[in-house]
């Protein structure tokens, strides 16, 4: 006799550094719960994993049961799907190695899926959003670090220990500015959120022109944003500078990887046309010659929310499922 | 019932800028029968594929006879798996957009693929070679140009349009030296055969020091390893240069996709120490921390002739079987 499966519906959480948010979603992207917490107010992991889980079974309790949900996927920043862990992560408050899919999966008896913030957005995408239908593509996130992640042949490229996608520390100046991971010049030290405030100061120093960001405290790029819309010059250049050495950078990527697109996540692509016209300028000028004007740049086509949790949702199917009685 | 193929064996072309050979290749790599003729010997694409079509029919006559061939795989400069042609090859004497698998496959009424030199060079290893038994790698052809091929999760990736893999066009340096592609400050500008050279030239020209390589009217990449092979010291600075370039760029690559191993073929591989201890140098400066010294740098582990044909034995076996009368 052929079953229906029950087990038509994932639960995807998303960790992110403020917030921990997660869902119940069905196989069609259609969240049918959704809540969240402060992450930072659990400093211990084993006491986070415990919190979690429990938050976990009560949302399936409430929402059709426990033996309707098939699997969990887990976003995370420095999540490693290869081995279910979160790899020293920067911005969180765990250290070390933490082998997190094996700690909800004890803890919940179901299959639980971690992998980091890129890989989760590209699944997401690719299920739900922008890249839906592709099959080579690469998305990028912009925010505290650069991220990324690529599709080859319609599945994600992880490496061979799980460790692709960082972008983010591909060399854009030997010697140049100093990068949290140590080395110097890397990308993230000039296009994430840091470096494109320090690209604006240095602006500013360098230069006499007045400009509004000169009166802000605390300088960020949503900030630097809406000093463009008002038509500060220096604003305006400093997401010049930016996009000309992004541009740069995802023109060696695409020259290497041929993708049908780039698509773009993060709070720094809500810079918009400010960055991705210097940028995209500066990819055609770089990118091989058969590929000009071939490379689609696309941002996002999901809400904060969706984002946040249908990828992680997405990566729930990549997990076989798991039942201690089966 | 159930047949045993009779064809199990195919047809691996290479098509070089000097000779163009092919041979007869079972399912281990087993060469059967090879040989080769001058590929600038037929201006005319026409006369080319009428000339090599019939000297395969005639070396598969000799060999068992046609009807134990399954297939043909041709590897060539500029060549595209995607849609079976060789695209404006600088190297070669045909211009233009050429539809060789079909000019081909019309002629021998059997199933033809074409691949560019680094793809079906990654291929060969992968089935023959360095890359046996890894699913993610990269090939690195280090000669009159530098190509590349990936493979992740045990395929090769082409890319959208088939373009994948030109790392030769990275950009190394904004603004840097002119490359044939037209753009300025590419990889293959300082990596590849003319740019080494220049280097050794630059090098000289701003140094008074004494070197054997002032006494040479045609300076090549052979003699430059020669002079280093001597002790002399601007040689194997050309080299130390030459590497720390490459090393940078084999970095991002690698922060970008974790491969397993880089292989280097081609040519230029030959410099051997001289050229890759300084590119590990440079690697291990700038590579993702979490890759350091995990990368393994390989040399191809087949010899040349292997390396001409096998890895177009392996592009055959990668299209289906094609018959008129099937």
């Amino acid at each position: 006799m052929l079953h229906n499966s029950t087990k038509n519906r994932v639960v995807g959480v998303n960790i992110g550094v403020a917030f921990t948010s997660y869902a119940i979603v069905d196989v069609r992207g259609n969240i049918i719960a959704q809540e969240e917490f402060p992450t930072r107010e659990h400093p211990s992991i084993n006491e986070f994993v415990a919190y979690l889980s429990e938050r976990l079974v009560m949302i399936m309790e409430a929402n059709g049961g426990y033996e309707t949900i098939r699997s969990v996927g887990v976003g995370v920043p420095s999540g490693n799907f290869i081995n279910g862990t979160i790899e020293h992560a920067i911005s969180l408050p765990w250290k070390g190695e933490i082998p997190l899919a094996s700690m909800l999966r004890d803890r919940l008896g179901m299959a639980v899926a971690v992998g980091n913030n890129a890989h989760v957005r590209a699944l997401g995408e690719h299920a739900f959003g922008s890249a839906h239908g592709m099959s080579d593509f690469i998305v990028i996130t912009l925010g505290p670090g650069v991220g990324s992640c690529l599709f080859s042949n319609g599945k994600p490229h992880l490496g061979t220990e799980g460790f692709a996608g960082h972008v983010g520390h591909v060399c854009v100046k030997p010697g140049g500015r100093q990068c949290g991971c140590g080395a110097r010049g890397c990308l993230e030290a000039y296009c994430a959120e840091k470096g494109i405030v320090e690209t604006a100061r240095k602006l500013m120093e360098s230069s006499e022109k007045p400009s509004l960001m000169r009166n802000m405290d605390q300088l960020d790029p949503k900030l630097i944003t809406d000093c463009c819309e008002q038509g500060d010059e220096l604003a305006i250049q400093t997401y010049q500078v930016t996009g000309e050495i992004l541009g740069v950078i995802m023109a060696n990527y695409a020259s290497i990887f041929n993708p049908q697109a780039i698509i773009f996540t993060g709070g720094i692509s809500k810079a918009g046309h400010w960055l991705f016209e210097p940028a995209r300028e500066s990819f055609e000028e770089n990118v091989f010659h058969n590929l000009r004007g071939k490379v689609m740049f696309l941002t996002s086509a999901l809400t904060d929310l969706e984002r946040s949790v249908l990828g992680a949702s997405a990566l729930a199917w990549e997990v076989q499922e798991y039942s201690l009685f089966k």
